[in-house]
């Protein structure tokens, strides 16, 4: 069993404290050659614009031994309980494949029942896709619309986003379109809806506990309108639904199909599980939702490897601890210069800030430094128009994490001025790296850049379907290092239950005073 | 002539950190009554979850005063010179009306010209909208797109979703649907054209200096997919343009239309200009876009009050400098709670983070104090179930900008465990202002939530144009008047510049060393 302790306990921090951190304003093209590892899926991290150098990252090699990172992230693929607070296993890794052993839960081995259900909806998907499975009216579907909210519906709205141009470049067909409904507020519905044609839509509502307050509504907010708009038609055939075996929702015969997950399966880490999974295949095919899969395994395997130095995941959750705990750096900003990446940053915020936005270790006790940090990001060159004005001369420095790709996915470009498209936005990448790190002196302090700002980059050859699993993978498997290194739960989110309770307390008639002050503000 | 001070040397900043915050654990019923101040096009500001108390108020008044901002807002809305870097004036107050008198520049009256320019691109999109002007084949336009990048997108397009559903439910007729083209990854332009009838299509060309990489290219782009998908038309009279009188574009003879801009609108403040206007009109009618500015002309003139407890604007502002650079929180979310405003904090993102991420004063000098914060954000209820956790646990705290409406904009609602949804998005905007002041303790340090987490709340009858324009406003101002705080120059972003300069010479063949590694590295 691995030993749990809190980060401020190691010696490693003391000697990071203790060393001064590489001055990445003196960038060289040595430090650019070397400082690459291989991710998985043609994926390479480089960190050569990070403040660490050969001492920082034996440093950094000592501090995951000592915290025993790697032994930790096995015991979890193993199927041991990381999720001590609520008595849980954490087992999104079984959903890509075998990382340890199986793993056998009250006599269930649960690589098999995550297989059975992704045999079962990836039957279902081929059958919705050639048109086997049609509505309640005959017509085969042309539309999926996920109705989930947080993790049931940030990371599969990232995904599709991030592969609807490949797949109509690679000339996969059909590819269903797919829509979402995620927040309570009704216009969110109402925008979805009002122009779908239900005769070809299928619905996929998507909740673990089957209780949650948005989808539920949601899903009723969806029965009466197709009860007006279209009354002859059994909306009930038109829905499938993604939750756990002990859910209300599973118990209810009336939806076409149900498909399992458990609770071994957060949220957050639950894109590769049928929450993800139906409605990608149905989207896509279960061709290419498996290659997700795939890439993410990969990913999973390649974070196993021992030596820091050639495990870019456990490299990159430490500079990104070193950042934060040594550096004293509170935020990070995620910039894909890829546009199909659009809502990554999105999801990588829910996967990040909910996993490590904690203020107490495992063993519920107040920890005395830093935990995770603020996540936010946009693509690339969006971005550099946008907020890159602060990234660059603003008073606090906010540690970047590059994304780049060589190729395009749709493969159609034009040439302009001497270069094309995808050159222009592979140059402005480059650019912006050696900008922030080494900046550039001038004698008008307005437009003195003093550089120094810190950056990792994740270069892949093209966003693919494995290359998508890669990444996303990836960025689990940091936010589970970094909860290790900080020693706290990154599995729970006892965070949001205040909010909910007191919205109960203020729908079912009970609020406190300064509740009903602000409910009358609003109109309730 | 105001006096431009450091906020350090200033007597109130030396109070203010005297002083002790207010402890919103306490926060009582009396302060929610009180503590609001109306701003504009009926909406209205609560202050009661700051940190602030009548002594704090009193010292933030004094600062106010001493840094004469109101003083400086109207000398900006007179046309004195306040972008001081690059000698321009800043005039984005005269789009929506006359706040101070005209400016009067180069003998010309730069208000009557903004004037004229919105004449003729209202009467542009009235006669596309009914029909008279038309594509090249003849057929009535159903589209518009607009080319552009940063302020030429992130504005335009935060408006027009906020809108989109209101303008459905308001029976606005025709609805033209709006797409951008912003990045230059070709994937973007690729992804918005590949389904377009060109035929009856619009595109809307921005760029202020028509010298723009990511726009001219996106440009050629269409420029070339047109020419191979529909060689017959004349794509030049599918293209109007908003730029400078002076930039190249203007001279280009060969667009259907120019509309005009000029130096003194920045692109983070030019969507109530001919930038958001031409799209925004053509979408949705001219008369919605005058509305839009109406509430913006109602919350620029209320900004102008003095009393800091009767302007919603000035609070706000001083209210973010003190949890900035007394209490030392190093961002600040942004938190909707309507979809319809899901691109609303992108925007403000830019304006807020690209105006303010600045390190030297207004004369050059470096500054000794924090200055803008990062800023982030998404619609609630999504938070919620996303990053919630770590702003309700997380070792950080971050302030919190909630907004709010009494009513949806679709009036489609469901009712479904006795509530509705828009009662239950209420609810829960309700709880979490009052979960995140006032926390509950718990035995359970896991379960345990510390409150004393700042917010503050604007709230509306509905998501009206008038109302975006004001909130819209509202944020402008606010952020001018933060900048005037720190001293700064709000409307220069040299901070951009040098990963342009590195481009052009990785572009053009003269990159340093590093450059091409990381070139190289991208496939370049």
């Amino acid at each position: 069993m691995p030993k749990y302790n809190n980060l401020d306990t190691t010696h490693a921090i003391k000697t990071l404290t203790e060393t001064k951190p590489y001055d990445i304003t003196a960038l060289d093209t040595r430090r650019i050659r070397s400082m690459t590892t291989p991710i998985a899926a043609d994926l390479t991290y480089s960190y050569a614009t990070a403040p660490v150098d050969d001492e920082i990252i034996s440093a950094l090699d000592a501090l995951a031994r000592e915290q025993e990172l790697l032994e930790k992230y096995r015991a979890t693929a193993d199927g041991e309980i990381m999720n001590t607070g609520e008595n849980r296993r954490v087992l999104h890794h079984l959903l890509r494949g075998r990382l340890e052993g199986d793993v056998i839960a009250d006599g269930v081995n649960l690589r098999r029942f995550y297989e059975t259900q992704r045999t079962r909806f990836s039957d279902f998907a081929a059958a919705v896709r050639t048109g086997k499975e049609r509505g309640a009216t005959g017509k085969p579907f042309t539309t999926v619309v996920q109705i989930g909210i947080g993790g049931s519906d940030l990371g599969p709205r990232a995904l599709y986003l991030a592969l609807k141009e490949w797949a109509r470049a690679e000339k996969i067909a059909p590819i269903l379109e797919a829509r979402f409904i995620s927040n309570v507020d009704p216009d969110d519905a109402a925008a979805v809806l009002h122009d779908l044609d239900l005769e070809t839509t299928l619905f996929i509502l998507v909740s673990k506990s089957g209780t949650t307050q948005e989808t539920l509504t949601n899903e009723q907010f969806l029965r009466e309108a197709a009860s007006h708009r279209a009354p002859h038609l059994d909306i009930s055939r038109h829905t499938v639904v993604v939750t756990s075996q002990t859910s209300p929702l599973a118990e209810n015969k009336s939806y076409r199909e149900a498909f399992f997950i458990d609770d071994y399966i957060g949220g957050r880490y639950s894109a590769t599980s049928a929450v993800g999974g139906v409605i990608l295949s149905l989207a896509f095919g279960p061709e290419v939702f498996q290659r997700i899969l795939t890439g993410a395994h990969d990913a999973d395997t390649a974070a196993k490897t021992g030596d820091i130095r050639k495990n870019a995941t456990l490299m990159d959750a430490l500079i990104g601890v070193y950042n934060r705990n040594i550096l004293g750096m509170p935020s990070t900003a995620v910039l894909p210069y890829s546009q199909a990446l659009s809502r990554f940053p999105a999801h990588l915020q829910q996967l990040d800030m909910e996993s490590n936005g904690k203020s107490v270790n495992r063993d519920g006790q107040p920890v005395a430094y830093p935990t995770g940090p603020v996540v936010f990001g946009e693509p690339g060159t969006n971005g550099q128009h946008s907020f890159y004005q602060l990234l660059h001369q603003g008073t606090d420095v906010v540690p970047l994490q590059f994304v780049g790709f060589l190729a395009s996915q749709a493969g159609e470009d034009t040439h302009f001025q001497g270069s094309t498209s995808q050159t222009k936005l592979n140059a402005n990448l480059a650019a912006q790296i050696v900008a922030f790190a080494m900046g550039k002196q001038s004698d008008n302090p307005n437009k003195n850049f003093t550089g120094g700002r810190p950056s990792t980059l994740i270069v892949g050859k093209q966003l693919t379907p494995e290359a998508l699993g890669a990444l996303l993978a990836h960025y689990e498997n940091k936010v589970m290092f970094q909860g290790f290194l900080w020693n706290i739960n990154s599995f729970d989110q006892e965070g949001v239950q205040l909010g909910k309770k007191l919205t109960t307390e203020l729908l079912t008639g009970k609020p406190s005073a300064q509740l009903s002050a602000y409910a009358r503000m609003l109109g309730l």
